[in-house]
């Protein structure tokens, strides 16, 4: 049985009426759907950002809800519309790296939308090369939602879905990190991913620095520091960030445009 | 069959529970209401912009949907509550223009909100001055998106509904045309309609200017132009809109406040 | 009969997922849940501002509607996760206050959640120490949405909830009142009540003072004094608010950054 149930995370924020387009042609082709908004204010063209926020939230949603996320800067591009589909979840965006960190996390198999069968179901009539988010994407998030089969709208991918370059630099004795989201709280997230530091403990963080500031451990919870003092530590979604207790690190950092690096040091 | 949808664009913002009053009243009186937040960031009183948003995406909606719409600097003043009825849906807000980019593309009847009769139904017990969406068109909305007749809350309206001054100057030779919206992407779009230049090609556009930039022609798509060059193009909604391939526009010209005029030359 | 109906207020910001993470688990509990965002943007930590916030809307909602409140400075503290149960309505959020004006309104009853009781139900598994908007509030208001006694999650509460202190402070003949919110038009409300001044009319107030600006009486409506003036009246919460008619009274005033403090001289 299908969920009808589709959460939608975009970079087009909530002004000018593109994510109404979007949720119109939803509810067109499934009345019934319940749409979800996430955050429609990831920075424009910023996947890896929307990358972590998606990662961040698309766990705790019921079996069977469909995740659709645009952030597109190629659009009109030569790359593919995708659906990833995991056990539980269907995701529904371009081929860039949006679901990388889905990717990391689960198995999956991926299918490209077929965009001559959206024609033939008259879902699409000229496609406008300039919005997918309306004209592919949300056509196919609908079907699924309302229990279309896959394959009636997509065929299996050839070739390894797009998956981001990891930024983390490296050398011998420091990973060269940086800044993904600086989130509402002013902690500050990381690219740093738990998945480069495997449990056998062979590679231990000695140090962390970010602009002037060394912080020489991680700690597990932001109760391990005073109130108002700086701590770095592995948050619920598997990356490094750097925080205050009952604070805004943002803040008491000053000064940070979300490009900086941050530099890991290894024993 | 009533879709129980409704659509709902504002100036009211998302901070301090203006439209959260809205949605109450509208679940209020139809339980089963669904209802979909389009834009509430419309500039405080920018008619013109609200106008243009809801043209931008009223029609990818379903049949039977209510669009809702309530930019409204003469709240409390003698302007009258519309409803405007098209053969697919219901436009209930202010007379004061909001709807006249619809009512330029579709055939329509309008009525008044008659609150004698929202007085009857037990609707609105006493009418605040100064908050007619909560206590005049949310109710409206309510009623038809749960199938309620026209005729049991609203007359015919006995003149012609309020059409937006064509803010487009023209001289000789010169369209005076200005900037409605600089959207989410930077794309800057003008208030120069498609309507204005009649299929016969009687005219014809020479050269667009803005600020200190000329523009030569009129393109059909972004990609008529090398990435990072500013054109000009009819968009989706049949306005005039300067753009830069896979770029923002606005910053490419810089320093614009939203009020510019965009001269544009016939041949 | 349960509503299935949740409005949502919270400081989280609507830009990094966690409103996402909260609607998530409240769909994963509740299929058919209906989620209403109301405000996401209460100023961080400001527990007087979404105390005030929610007060202004809570009322038009239907009868059986759960409201969901976070806005919570002291997680991971000592505070209590609580239920206030109206005539009508569920509260659910932190013992920090943020119910204080309901609480004024309204004859209620006060519930402490049980976590031990939320862990039987297999809906908490570990509780994050600094997330409780996800992980306690979101489940029990999922809970109650779908018709679940309340008995089966909370225990009557023990003690008295949390009441804002009184932020108007008084001499002989003048109160000290503070702003609260300047909202969305411009209209600046402060945390002088009408509860402070007993029907009976033995307090009258003199004169309002804000930054240098005078005014010398309490009127009945916005179109009492001339368009763009200046004036203070009772607004429909119930609070002393100091507005322009057809204008917005913050610019002005100009220069504030909603510290002031606003004297209100008694007769």
């Amino acid at each position: 049985m299908s969920m009808n149930l589709i959460t939608f995370l975009s970079d087009f924020g909530l002004h000018d009426g593109y994510t109404a387009s979007v949720k119109g042609i939803i509810l067109s082709i499934n009345p019934h759907a319940r749409i979800v908004d996430t955050s429609h204010s990831i920075q424009s063209y910023q996947i890896e950002q929307g990358a972590y926020i998606l990662a961040s939230f698309y766990h705790v949603f019921p079996a069977k809800t469909v995740h659709l996320a645009v952030v597109d800067p190629g659009v009109g591009g030569t790359r593919t519309p995708l659906i990833i589909k995991t056990s539980r979840y269907f995701f529904v965006g371009p081929d860039n790296g949006l679901f990388t960190y889905i990717m990391h996390k689960e198995a999956y198999h991926a299918y490209q939308i077929s965009l001559q069968r959206l024609e033939q179901l008259h879902l699409v009539s000229q496609t406008s090369s300039t919005f997918h988010g309306r004209d592919i994407f949300a056509p196919a998030a609908a079907l699924l939602s309302k229990g279309t089969p896959l394959t009636a709208l997509a065929d299996p991918l050839s070739c390894t879905p797009h998956i981001l370059a990891d930024r983390t630099g490296q050398d011998q004795q420091v990973f060269h990190a940086r800044v993904i989201l600086i989130d509402h709280f002013g902690n500050i997230i990381t690219t740093c991913s738990r998945f480069q530091f495997p449990p056998d403990g062979a590679r231990k963080i000695r140090s962390i620095k970010i602009k002037n500031t060394v912080l020489s451990s991680v700690q597990q919870t932001y109760g391990d520091v005073p109130p108002g003092s700086l701590l770095a530590l592995w948050n619920s979604s598997g990356f490094l960030e750097i925080a205050v207790n009952q604070g805004n690190a943002a803040q008491v950092l000053g000064g940070l445009n979300g490009l900086e690096y941050v530099d890991i040091v290894l024993e």
